[in-house]
C-alpha cells in the first residue's frame, strides 16, 4: 500500500513513488509539513492516495501541536495541505472530513473523548479524532476501489483484445486496488488474464514507472507504449477499450485528469472505442459545474526539460507543463463509480450518486 | 549543416544529432560501414539527410576499394547501406540514383572518364563519378527544401496563431532549411515571427532536442510540449495548423512519418485544423500504393526503457517501439512539395508531380 498509518499511531508511511521502479523504498513521517512537501514533490500520487497521505498529515499536524490546537491550528494546517496540489478533488474532500470532526470536537471543549489513550486535553482530543478519521477515509477509499473494480469489471474486452490505460490509476494511486486499475485486478482475481497496454505517461512517466510495475508484480501483462503510440496501438484494431482515472469530475460529467487523457478519447472517439473514467465519489465536486472550472495545475517545466541529470530541451525554448486536462463528457462512454457505472446524461446520475453518499462531510 | 562531404573529397561530415542539445560535435566518416552505422544509430536521421549520407556512404565504399569496384561490389556497398533504416524511402532513391551512375561508370570498362583526377582504372573512376552524384543529391535535396518552404510559407497561419509540429523536420533532417520547418524559415526571412510549439517525440525527443534547437538558433520562438499535450493545446483554440515531414509517402497520399503523427492527424481533424505534410519528391514511392505497403521499423527497446543511463520500464514488462506510424490520406489537408501544393485527390496529383521530375533514376 503506498499510504498507510505508522505502526506507532504519530507517522505515515509512504511509498516513495519517485524512485519506483527502480527501488522500493518507503518514507517516514511525522509532521504537516513532511506530508505536504511528500504530495507537492510526488513521493506520493494519485488522487486518492493524496486524499488518504492529506488526511493522516492532517492527524499528524494536530498531534504535534501537543495540548495547544485550537480552530486556527486545524485551519492553518488544512490550508498547508490544501495548497499542495490544486486539481485533485479527494485531497479537499478528505482534508474536509478530517476538518469538520476536529473541529466537533475542538467545539466540544475540554471535555475527553472516553477511552481517548492521552488525556492531555482538548488537542490530544482532537488529534486523536483526525487521526479516527484519517483511518475511516483509508478505509471508505479501499472499499471505494473494491466497488469499482465490481462495477467496471463487466465492461472488459473479450480475450485478446487489449485494455489501453494512461498514468497511473492503479493501486500505488490509491490505498486499494486502484481506480481505472480495479476492474483488471477483480477480472484477475476471478481467473481472466486481461491484456494491457500503459501509456508512458510524459513527462513524470507513471504508466511506464508504476503501472508496468504493479500490474507485473500481479501477474498482468502489460505492455508499454509512448504516449505518441496510442493512436497508431489504436489503429491495429487490438485496443477494446480505454479506461482512465481522475482528479476532479464536474457534476455534467467532465474530467480532469493526467495530461494526455483528453487526446486518448479524441482518439478513441474516432475509433469507434469505449472510453472510461473511473473514480470514486471522492473525486467528484457540486463546486464545479463544468470542465471549465476546475484549476488545472502547471508544473515546473523542469520535469519536461530534462530526465535523470541529462537535458533535452535547449535553454532558449520555452516549456508547456500542465499536469492535466480535460476531458468533455460527452467523449466519455460511462463513469465507473463506487456507486456503479454512470452513463450519460451525466448530470442527473451524478446528482443522485452524490446524494446517495453520506459522508461526515465530503465536497460541497 | 547536419551532413556536408568533407574537404578532402573523400570524407563525410556528420553533425552528431545523437548529443545535441548539449553538445555541438562533427563525425569524420571515411568508411561505408561508417555512415551506415551512424545511420542505424541516429547520429544522422531526417530522410532526406539519411538519403544524402547514405550517397556519400556509397561513394565512400566505392573510393575504399581503390582499384577494384565492380558491379557486384556497388551492388554490396547499395545494400548494406540500404538496410540500415528500411520506411524513409530518401535513402533507397538517393543510393538508388549513385548506383545508377556508378553501375554505368563501370560498364564503361576501363576507359577513364575524361579530367577524371585519379587514373588508377575502373574503381577510381566508378568512386569519381559515385562522389559527383552525391554532390548533385545533396544539390537537389537542399534545392527541394527551398522550394518546399516556398510552396508552404502561403499556408501559415495569421500572426498570433501557432503552428504544431511534430519531430524534427527541419534543416537538421535535411541539407537545405528542412520540409516541414521550411515554410517557417521562408516565412521568418522575409520578416515574419512565426510562433510554434513543437512535440517533444517521445521515444528519441527529436522535437524537443533538435527542432526547439534549431528554431531558437534561428530566433523563431518555440514552445516544446509532451506528446500527450498536443490534443489539450489544440483545445485552447490557439494552434492554427499542423505541419510534419514524411519518410514515405504512398501513390494514394498516404503517409509514414515519425510514430505520434497519426495521433496528430486525427487530433487536428478532430479540431478543425488543417494538417499539413511537407516532402521532397524522393520521398514518394511508386512502390507504394498506399500506406499499408509501407514498411515500419521497429527500434530497440531500449529507446523507451531507459534514459541517461535511468531505467523507467520495469524489466517484466512489454514494450512496444515502431518508429512511425501510417497517416491515411484522408487525414491530410495538402501535401507540401517541391513541385508545389498538393490537394486530393492525391493519387492523379502525385503520380502527375512524379512525371514532372527527371531524376537520373529514382525509385521505381
Amino acid at each position: 500500500m503506498p499510504v498507510a498509518p505508522g505502526p506507532d499511531g504519530a507517522s505515515l508511511l509512504l511509498l516513495d513513488q519517485t524512485r519506483l521502479p527502480g527501488e522500493e523504498a518507503y518514507l517516514t513521517l511525522r509532521r504537516a509539513g513532511e506530508v505536504a512537501e511528500a504530495i507537492r514533490s510526488l513521493n506520493v500520487r494519485g488522487a486518492p492516495a493524496i486524499g488518504v497521505a492529506g488526511a493522516f498529515g492532517m492527524a499528524l499536524g494536530l498531534k504535534d501541536l501537543g495540548g495547544d490546537a485550537g480552530v486556527a491550528d486545524i485551519e492553518r494546517i488544512h490550508d498547508l495541505l490544501l495548497a499542495t496540489r490544486p486539481t485533485g478533488r479527494n485531497l479537499a474532500w478528505a482534508l474536509g472530513r478530517v476538518r469538520h470532526v476536529s473541529r466537533a470536537a475542538a467545539d466540544e471543549g475540554a471535555s475527553p473523548v472516553p477511552g481517548a489513550a492521552d488525556a492531555s486535553g482538548i488537542a490530544s482530543n482532537v488529534a486523536e479524532v483526525a487521526w479516527s478519521e484519517a483511518l475511516r477515509v483509508l478505509d471508505d477509499e479501499t472499499e471505494a476501489c473494491q466497488r469499482i473494480g465490481q462495477a467496471g469489471a463487466e465492461l472488459l474486452p473479450p480475450p485478446g483484445r487489449t485494455v489501453l490505460t494512461h498514468c497511473n490509476a492503479g493501486a500505488l494511486a490509491t490505498t486499494g486496488i486502484g481506480t481505472a486499475l480495479a476492474p483488471l485486478y477483480v477480472a484477475h482475481a476471478r481467473g481472466a488474464t486481461p491484456s494491457v497496454a500503459a501509456t508512458e505517461t510524459r513527462p513524470v512517466l507513471q504508466g511506464a514507472r508504476l503501472t508496468a510495475w504493479e500490474l507485473s508484480r500481479s501477474g498482468i501483462p502489460v505492455t508499454v507504449v509512448t504516449d505518441s503510440m496510442a493512436g497508431a496501438l489504436m489503429a491495429q484494431g487490438n485496443v477494446g477499450m480505454v479506461i482512465v482515472g481522475a482528479d476532479a469530475v464536474a457534476m455534467n460529467g467532465d474530467v480532469a485528469n493526467k495530461i494526455g487523457t483528453y487526446a486518448l478519447a479524441v482518439l478513441a472517439h474516432h475509433h469507434g472505442l469505449p472510453f472510461y473514467v473511473a473514480a470514486p465519489r471522492s473525486t467528484f465536486d457540486s463546486a464545479f459545474a463544468t470542465g471549465a472550472d476546475i484549476p488545472i495545475e502547471s508544473r515546473d517545466e523542469a520535469e519536461v526539460r530534462e530526465r535523470a541529470g541529462t537535458r533535452s530541451v535547449p535553454d532558449q525554448a520555452a516549456v508547456w507543463n500542465p499536469a492535466f486536462d480535460v476531458t468533455p463528457e460527452h467523449l466519455i462512454t460511462a463513469l465507473v463509480t463506487d456507486g456503479g457505472l454512470l452513463r450519460p446524461p451525466y448530470g442527473p446520475a451524478i446528482r443522485n450518486l452524490l446524494k446517495s453518499t453520506d459522508p461526515p462531510t465530503g465536497n460541497p
